[in-house]
C-alpha cells in the first residue's frame, strides 16, 4: 500500500461519512484514520477495520497522513482548525462562507507556506465546481451574463429556520429554480431577474398538537432574509410522511452563461448537477482534490490554493499520457 | 497598449475570422496581425486597421507577437505548421484528429521545449471543454459512466459527404442526439447505447435537375461510416430554402456522467453547449487559452500542453484575489 495516497478525515458528520464512502471508490487512496472530537469508541466507521482516533492525537500522526480532509463546519470549526492543521498537514476543506473566503485564505496560507504544506480551501460544488464554471464560462464569453440557480434541493439552513417557528414540530425546506426563468436564460436571453423570479421555496411542515396552521404559515412566509423575498408554499404533513418522504439530502443546480461572440451569434454554456446526496457529492469533490493536493505538494507548490489553481488533469488518477490519448 | 497580450492569427478561414471577433471582446488583448497564405491584399479584416501579412514573414515577426493562434485545419495545415511555428512562437491550436493527438503532441513539444516556448494543442470545445468535463466528472464520480452527445449541429464532414453523392446540387447535414437516450442518461440510468441509439442524422438536400430522389436518398442512408449505422432522414428542399434556412453553423452537445457515490445515491453531472456559431465559439476558447499560454510562458512552463494542464484561473483576465473574493 506504499503507493497509495493516505487520507485522514477530521470530523465525522455527514460530510466525513461521505469522504469514507468516496475513498472506497478510489483505489489509489487509503483511509489512514478518522479523527473525532467525540470519544473514538462512540464512532462507527463504514469499515470495521478503519482506525478511529481522538482529534488530539493528530500532531503525532503527521507521518501517517498525506492529505487531511477537514470535514468540520464553516461557522465554528474551520476558522480555527484550518489554520491550525495546515501547519501540520496538507489539507482540503469545504469552507463555504463566501464573504469570508479572502480572510480565511490568508489565515490558512501563512502557516501552510511557513511549513511547506499545500492547503486547498473551499472545495465542493458551490463553492467549487460551480465556481470553476463561473470563471471558465465568463472567460470564454466575456460579453455575457452568468446565472446560478440552486435546486431542486433540500436547504439545511432554511429547514432549520422553519423548525424554529413556534408550533412547528418538524420541517424541511426545498429550494426550487423557477422553470420559466431557467428556460429564458437557457434560450440565450439575458433577463434581469429578481430574487423572487429566480427561485421559489417549498416547505413541508409537521405541526405541534393544537398549533394554528395559518399562524405558522404566515410566520414562515413573512420571515425576513429567509422567506419574505420569495414565493413560498407551505404544505402541512404528518410526522410519518416527513420521515418517509423527506430524508434524502437531494440538491443540485445550474450555472448558465449566455453571451455573444459577435452581434449575430449567441452561445449558451451550462453546467448542471442533479445530486442524490449533497454531502456524498461534496465529499467526492474533496477526495478528488486531495489527489491534486498530494501531487501539487510533491511538485513544491506550497501555501493556500483554491480550485482555480488546480489543472484539471491533476484530479484524475490517470497519467497525462493516458488523458491525452483517451480523453481529449 | 504595452500591457496588452499581442495576438497573431495564422490562417483566415471561419476559425480565424472567429478569433478576430473574439479579440474584440477581450480588452486585455490586441490583434497584432493576420497572417495568410493568400495575397494579403485579398483579405478583408473585420477592422480596416488590422495589419495583414503573408505567412512567410512570420519568422521576422517573433518580437511583435506574444501568442500566435493557429487557425489552419487538422488534416493538412497543423501537422506541418504546429511544430514549425512552436519553435518561434507561443502557440494555441485546435488540432482535433483525436487518434493522432499523442503523435502531434510529441511533434510540437520538442521544438517548443528546445526554444523555450509554450504551445497549447487541441483547444476548442471537443477536444477542449468537453474533454475537461470528461476528466473532471470521472474524477468526481469514479464509479459511473460518461456519455458524450453531439448536436443539434451542422456537421461539415457529413455535409461534404452528402454533396459528393451523384444527383446532389447542395446539402447540409445535422447531427441530432436521440432525446430518449439523453433522458435516460440524465435520469441516472447507465444504459449501454449503440451508435444508432445515441444520434440520428438529418439531411437537407437540393437535387440536381432530373435527379432520382429515391436513388439519392438510398445512396445517402446506406453510405458506410457516415450514415449506414444511423437512422437518417433525407428532406428534399429548394436551393432557395437551403440558402435561406441552413447557413448558420449551429452546433453543441452534452457531456453527461452519472455515477454512484454509494449503493444508495446516484449523482448526475452535465455540461452542455448550445452554439449559435461553432467556429466563433471555438475561436473564443482559443483566445481564452492564449491568455493562459501567455501567463504560463511568463512562469517558465515551456513545451507542449493541453487543456488538462491549465488551471481555470489562468483563463480569466481577473486577478487571483478578485476570483477568490467574487467567484468562489
Amino acid at each position: 500500500m506504499a503507493d497509495h495516497i493516505r487520507i485522514g478525515i477530521a470530523g465525522h458528520g455527514n460530510l466525513g461519512r461521505g469522504v469514507e464512502a468516496a475513498i472506497e471508490k478510489n483505489p489509489d487512496m487509503q483511509l489512514a484514520g478518522i479523527y473525532t472530537r467525540r470519544s473514538p469508541e462512540q464512532l462507527t466507521p463504514r469499515l470495521a477495520s478503519t482506525p478511529v482516533f481522538s482529534m488530539g492525537v493528530l500532531p503525532e500522526h503527521v507521518d501517517r497522513i498525506d492529505v487531511l480532509i477537514l470535514c468540520g463546519g464553516s461557522k465554528e470549526d474551520l476558522p480555527r482548525q484550518g489554520p491550525e492543521l495546515a501547519a501540520l498537514f496538507n489539507t482540503v476543506d469545504s469552507f463555504d462562507t463566501h464573504a469570508r473566503i479572502p480572510e480565511y485564505f490568508a489565515a490558512v496560507d501563512k502557516p501552510a507556506r511557513a511549513n511547506r504544506k499545500t492547503a486547498l480551501i473551499s472545495a465542493g460544488w458551490d463553492p467549487g465546481m460551480f465556481s470553476i464554471n463561473r470563471v471558465l464560462s465568463e472567460a470564454l464569453l466575456p460579453d455575457g451574463e452568468t446565472y446560478t440557480f440552486w435546486g431542486d434541493g433540500l436547504s439545511q439552513g432554511h429547514s432549520d429556520a422553519v423548525r424554529r417557528v413556534p408550533g412547528v414540530a418538524g420541517a424541511v425546506q426545498y429550494t426550487r429554480p423557477v422553470p420559466e426563468a431557467v428556460e429564458l436564460v437557457r434560450n440565450g436571453a439575458r433577463p434581469v431577474l429578481s430574487t423572487r423570479e429566480k427561485h421559489r421555496r417549498e416547505c413541508f411542515v409537521v405541526l405541534e398538537e393544537g398549533a394554528d396552521a395559518e399562524a405558522v404559515r404566515k410566520a414562515i412566509v413573512t420571515m425576513p432574509d429567509y422567506f419574505a423575498d420569495y414565493d413560498t408554499t407551505v404544505n402541512f404533513i404528518s410526522a410519518d410522511e416527513l420521515a418517509r418522504d423527506h430524508q434524502a439530502m437531494v440538491h443540485g443546480g445550474f450555472v448558465i452563461r449566455s453571451g455573444n461572440t459577435s452581434a449575430e451569434n449567441t452561445q449558451v454554456v451550462e453546467y448542471s448537477l442533479k445530486l442524490g446526496s449533497n454531502p456524498e457529492f461534496t465529499a467526492s469533490v474533496l477526495v478528488a482534490y486531495a489527489r491534486a493536493v498530494h501531487r501539487m505538494h510533491q511538485l513544491g507548490q506550497y501555501g493556500a490554493i483554491t480550485v482555480f489553481d488546480v489543472p484539471p488533469g491533476m484530479l484524475s488518477p490517470r497519467s497525462a499520457e493516458q488523458l491525452r490519448a483517451e480523453y481529449l
